[in-house]
C-alpha cells in the first residue's frame, strides 16, 4: 500500500471534499467510513465519551450519538475501543532502528503511530544532501505520515571532527527550500549558537528565515547559556536531564519534546508533570532513538505513552501530549484531534494501559489491523546507501599509540556520558605507549573518504575492564568506525569485520568475532526484516554484555554510539583526536609529553 | 507615538537583531530595557516566580535571576508587580464601542490589551470594502496590534435585509489577499453553510484556500447541524449559551472565543472550567462588543479577565486564555509568553484581582504608563465615513402601517432574543393598524440608498409597554435606521433626530427628545473623545430605561442592538420586513389579512 501525504494540509481545503463532508455530516449522504461504539479519549478536555466518527475521505464530517447513524459504505466496529488520535512522535530519527523508513513504518503504524518528525542526521552525516533527500523519496509513500527535517549539524562538531559532509548556511538554506523539510533539526552546536559562531548562526537564520519550526538540543544549559541559545532562536529541547530540569526548560518557555530513549528520567518527568497538576501544552512526546530490538518488542512513540502511563501520568494526558500538543508544534490544525474538520488519523486501542491498536487509520483509510499493516509497503532503492566504508583492513599497529622516551603523561576521557580530563602516566615499549592500568581504548578512524583513515587513539577510564573488543560505524554524529576495547588484537579483529561487512558492529573476545551485525546501508541500517535485525542486534547486547561489566545509568552499552559525541561538554574522541568543544582543542594523540 | 507591526512577525528574524540579543544574554551588552523587581506569572507552568526580563528591540533576549544583571540603558522598576504577556482579545468589534480606532488603542492598551483581532464587520456593512481598506489603514500605525478580519456576513442574512455592501466569495478571496487580514471572521450564515448555499460555502471555501483561520458564530448548534458546520471548515465560537454550551463545544474541538459581552454566562463558564480541573488549550478569550461607558469604566479584555477572576476562575489561568491560548489561535508563536525569543509586549499588573496595569510594553517598547498612553496617538482622517445616512427626514405616516377593512390578522414578533412568531388580531382605522395592546413597534428604515427607505414595521410582543420611542442606527448587522416605540409621534421625533445627526442614537418622550448621541461615522462611531462618548451614551441609558422596564436577562436595553439580527434563529425585523432564516420567508408588512 502506499499513500501520498505531500499534498497535506491543502488537500483538506477540496470544495467537493468539503461539500461532500456537509452533506454527509447533515444527513443527506452515507459516510465513506463510520467507526461505530468506541470511547472518545477528548484530548481538549480530558475526558472520555461514546461517540461514533463518521469519515468523508481524509477527512472527519462527524462525531455524533453513537448508533444514530448506520450509512456508510465502510463500518469499523469500534466496540469495547478507546478512540486517539494518531500519535506523533516530534523528535526521532529512524537511523536508530538500523532499518529502513519502509521497515519503520511497518513496525510502528500498526501500534498506532501515525505521523514521525524524522531527523535524518545520520544519513546526512555520512552522505550529504544526497541522503536527505533519500530520505525524503524514502518517506514519500510510506503510509505512515514522515516530516522529515534539515539536519542542522553535520558535522555536530566542526572543526573537532569530519563527517561525510559538511551541512553550512548554504546548505541549510537549500534544504529548508524544500517543501517536504518540516524545519531545523535539532541544534546540537550549542556552544557555537552562545558564542555567536557565523557558521552556527548562519545556520539558525536560515532557518528563522525560512518560517519553518527550529528544534533544539539544549543539553544541560540554563542561566545566560540557555538564554542566549533561545534568543538566536532555537525554540524546543528534547535533552532532559531530570525533573527539574524539564521545569526549568518548560518555564524557559521551551516546547518540550519529552524522549522515551531515556527511561531512567521518565519517572522523574511524571513525579514533575504531575506536582504541576495538569499537563502544559508545551509538552509534546518523542522517541528520539529506538533500538531494533526495543522497537520489536516494544514499538515507537507507543510505548513511550505506555511507559509514562506505566510511571503514573494518566493516560489522557500522556495521549494528549502524543495528539494534539504534537500537532500545535508542527502548526498542524488538522492533526491531534479527532474533531470534525480534522484530518482523520484514528487509533483504536484495546485498553488505555498496554496501548494495544487495534484498528489505526490515517487520512480515513484503514492503514494498519491487528498489528499488521494494511496491504504492502514498497521501500525505494537503497542502492545509494551502499558502499559508505571507506576503510581498508586495519592492522594492530594501527591501534598503537606511537610515543617517545620510556615514560610518558597522557589524557585520559573519564567517565562515561558526563566526559572530563584526566592525567596519567603510561610505561613505553618499542615506541609505543603501554594502555595503563585503570583504562580501556578508544578508537576512532574517519571512513568517508574525506580525510586519512589512521585510527585517533584514546585511554579512557571509568568504563571498567573490557575483556574484547566492540566496533561500530554507528557512532554519533559523523559515523566514524570506532573500536571500542581492552586489547589490540581484538580491536583489530572487531574492526575488521565491520569493515567486511560494508559496516555495521562486531563483538570480538580472544581472537575471535562472537557476533556481528552487517549495516551495509550507509554503515547504519540494513534493509533485511526487522526481526533479523533484532535478532543481531540482540546477538551484539549479548556478546559485548560477556566482555564488559556495565554499570547504569550511565556506563551502559548505548554510552558506545554516544562515546564520540564531541559537540557534548567535556573531552571526546574522534576520528581527529581527543576534542573539547568548549577549548575547540583537538590532541591528534593522547600523549603529552615524556615523563 | 506610532508604532508599525505590520512588519510582524518576520522582524524578529534579522540577524542583527538576533545577534544583539544573543550576545546581551550571554552578558557581553547591555539590555536595551530591563524590568527589574517584578514576578513573572508563567503562562506555561502556571506558577509564579521572580525573575528579571533583558529585551533587545522587540525581543525578550533574557529571563533570569533577579538582580543578576543591571546593564540596560532603561530599566523598569517591577517591584511589586506581576508580569504577564499582553492580552490578546481574539475576537471583536471597534465599531461596538462606538469610538475610532485610535481613541480604543487609548482605552484598551493602557489596561495591557495589546493585541486585539478586529472583525470590522460594521464598517464593512455600511461602506464594502471601503471600509474595510479603512480598518486596515485606521489600525496601521497604531501602538497597538490591531489584525483585522474579514467580514464574512455582509449583509448577514442575504435576501432578508439589505445592508451597504454585499461581500460574496470574490470579495472575500480579495480581502484575503490583503497580507493585513488575519481570516475569515464570525461566520454567521449557520443555516446557509450547513444547507451547502453556494454563496456562503463560497466564502468558507476562500477562507480554507487562503490558509486562514475561520472563525465561527455557532450559535445553539448541536448534533448534526455543528457537524456540518464544522465539515465546511469552521473552528471557532465564541456564541455560547451556557456552561453545558461551553463544555460541548470544546469537546467539539472548536477554539472558543470565551466572551466577556454577556456576564449573565460567564459564571457558568468559570463553574464548567472548574469542573474540568484544568484550562483547555483552546479556550481563549474575548470582549466581542463593549458599549462606550463600559469600555470606559471597566476597560476591554482586561475586565473580561477580572470577572473571570472573580467569578472564581484561577488568575493564572484566566491569563493564559488571554495570552498564551491565544497567540495558539493566531498561530503566533511569537506572542502569548514571556519567553526568551518571543516578542516583549509585557504587562505589569500590580495585582492579581484588579488587575491594575501600571507599565504596558509592546514591541520592547514603553507603550502605556499609569493608565496613560506614552506619546500621542495619531488616528487617520475619518472623512470617508461620513455621510452615511442616506435618508431625508421621516413623516409619522411612514411609521403606521397600512391595511385594508376594519380588523386583521398580523405576525408579531414574540419575545426578545430567542424571537418567535406569534399571532394577533388587530383593528384598522383610517386605512392603518391600529397597533395593539401588549405590542410594541420597531420599524426599520434602508438608509444605504441601495434601496427604497420607506420603514418596515413589525409589532413585538414582550417588550413590555413603551412610553416613548428610541432611535438607532446602529442596528446589527446592515445597520440600518431601527426605531422602537410605543407611539408614532415620539418614533418620528427619534428618528428624525438621528438622521439630522448623520447617524447615531435618540430616545424621544412625550414630544420631547431626551437624549441624542450623534456618531456621524458611518452612522456607528463618533471621531469626538470616549469621555464624551461614553457619557452621552449614559444619557441614552438613563433617558430609555424611563421610557422601558427592562427584564434581564433578555430583555434589556442591547436587545435593541440586536433585534434586527436576522441571521438568528426565529422572525426578525428587518428593512425588507419581517424575515425568519429557516425559510428564508420575508413578510413586507405584518398584516397578514383581513379577519
Amino acid at each position: 500500500m502506499t499513500r501520498d501525504f505531500s499534498g497535506e494540509p491543502a488537500d483538506l481545503n477540496a470544495p467537493d471534499l468539503r461539500a461532500r463532508a456537509v452533506a454527509a455530516a447533515r444527513g443527506d449522504a452515507p459516510f465513506d467510513l463510520l467507526i461505530a461504539g468506541g470511547l472518545i479519549v477528548d484530548m481538549v478536555t480530558g475526558q472520555i465519551r461514546a461517540a461514533d466518527i463518521g469519515i468523508i475521505g481524509p477527512l472527519i464530517a462527524s462525531v455524533h450519538t453513537p448508533g444514530s447513524r448506520t450509512d456508510a459504505r465502510q463500518t469499523i466496529d469500534a466496540a469495547g475501543c478507546f478512540l486517539s488520535p494518531g500519535l506523533i512522535d516530534t523528535h526521532m530519527h529512524i537511523e536508530s532502528s538500523m532499518v529502513t523508513p519502509a521497515v519503520y513504518a511497518k513496525a510502528v503504524l500498526p501500534r498506532g503511530v501515525t505521523t514521525i518528525i524524522w531527523d535524518p542526521h545520520e544519513l546526512g552525516n555520512v552522505h550529504g544532501l544526497d541522503g536527505v533527500r533519500w530520505a525524503i523519496d524514502a518517506s514519500r509513500q510510506l503510509p505512515i505520515r514522515v516530516i522529515p527535517l534539515a539536519p542542522s549539524c553535520v558535522p555536530s562538531a566542526p572543526g573537532l571532527e569530519l563527517a561525510g559532509a559538511d551541512f553550512d548556511a548554504t546548505a541549510m538554506a537549500e534544504m529548508l527550500s524544500w517543501p517536504e523539510i518540516g524545519g531545523i533539526a535539532e541544534v546540537m552546536t550549542m556552544r557555537e549558537v552562545i558564542n555567536g559562531d557565523p557558521r552556527a548562526i548562519g545556520i539558525v537564520n536560515a532557518g528563522l528565515l525560512s518560517g519553518k519550526m527550529i528544534c533544539g538540543h539544549a543539553r544541560s544549559l540554563e542561566g545566560s547559556d540557555l538564554n542566549a541559545f533561545m534568543a538566536a532562536g532555537v525554540t524546543s529541547d528534547h535533552e532532559l536531564t531530570s525533573g527539574a530540569d524539564l521545569l526549568a526548560k518548560l518555564s524557559a518557555g521551551l516546547t518540550i519534546e519529552m524522549r522515551g530513549s531515556h527511561d531512567h528520567l521518565m519517572p522523574q518527568f511524571v513525579e514533575t508533570i504531575n506536582e504541576l497538576g495538569f499537563l502544559p501544552q508545551t509538552v509534546t512526546l518523542c522517541t528520539d532513538d529506538v533500538f531494533p530490538d526495543e522497537l520489536q518488542d516494544g514499538g515507537g512513540l507507543d510505548d513511550v505513552v505506555r511507559r509514562l502511563v506505566r510511571y503514573g501520568l494518566k493516560p489522557e494526558w500522556a495521549l494528549r501530549a502524543a495528539t494534539l500538543n504534537g500537532a500545535m508544534r508542527l502548526g498542524r490544525n488538522d492533526l491531534g484531534l479527532i474533531a470534525v474538520g480534522r484530518r482523520a488519523d484514528i487509533v483504536l486501542f484495546e485498553d488505555l494501559e498496554a496501548f494495544k491498536a487495534r484498528h489505526v487509520i490515517t487520512n480515513g483509510v484503514l492503514a494498519a489491523e491487528d498489528g499488521r499493516i494494511v496491504g504492502v509497503i514498497a521501500g525505494i532503492d537503497p542502492q545509494p546507501l551502499r558502499d559508505s566504508i571507506k576503510l581498508a583492513a586495519l592492522s594492530e599497529n594501527d591501534f598503537r599509540v606511537p610515543a617517545t622516551g620510556s615514560r610518558v603523561r597522557l589524557v585520559t576521557i573519564d567517565r562515561p556520558r558526563f566526559t572530563q580530563w584526566g592525567e596519567v602516566e603510561a610505561d613505553v615499549e618499542d615506541g609505543f605507549v603501554v594502555p595503563p592500568a585503570g583504562t580501556m581504548m578508544l578508537a576512532v578512524a574517519h571512513r568517508h573518504g574525506k580525510a586519512d583513515s589512521r585510527p585517533r587513539i584514546g585511554f579512557l577510564t571509568g568504563w571498567g575492564e573490557w575483556r574484547g573488543a566492540f566496533c561500530t560505524t554507528v557512532s554519533h554524529d559523523s559515523h566514524n568506525l570506532a573500536v571500542f576495547g581492552g586489547n589490540i588484537s581484538d580491536m583489530t579483529l572487531a574492526a575488521n569485520a565491520v569493515i567486511a561487512a560494508g559496516g555495521g558492529m562486531a563483538v570480538a573476545r580472544d581472537g575471535t568475532v562472537e557476533a556481528l551485525l552487517p549495516l551495509p546501508l550507509s554503515g547504519l541500517v540494513s534493509d533485511a526484516p526487522l526481526d533479523e535485525i533484532a535478532n543481531a542486534f540482540r546477538a551484539i547486547r549479548g556478546a559485548i554484555d560477556g566482555i564488559v561489566d556495565w554499570s547504569p545509568p550511565y556506563l551502559v552499552f548505548k554510552a558506545c554510539f554516544g562515546a564520540t559525541l564531541a559537540c557534548n561538554a567535556g573531552p571526546h574522541q574522534t576520528d581527529r583526536g581527543i576534542a573539547d568543544v568548549a577549548t575547540g582543542r583537538v590532541l591528534e594523540t593522547p600523549v603529552l609529553g615524556v615523563v
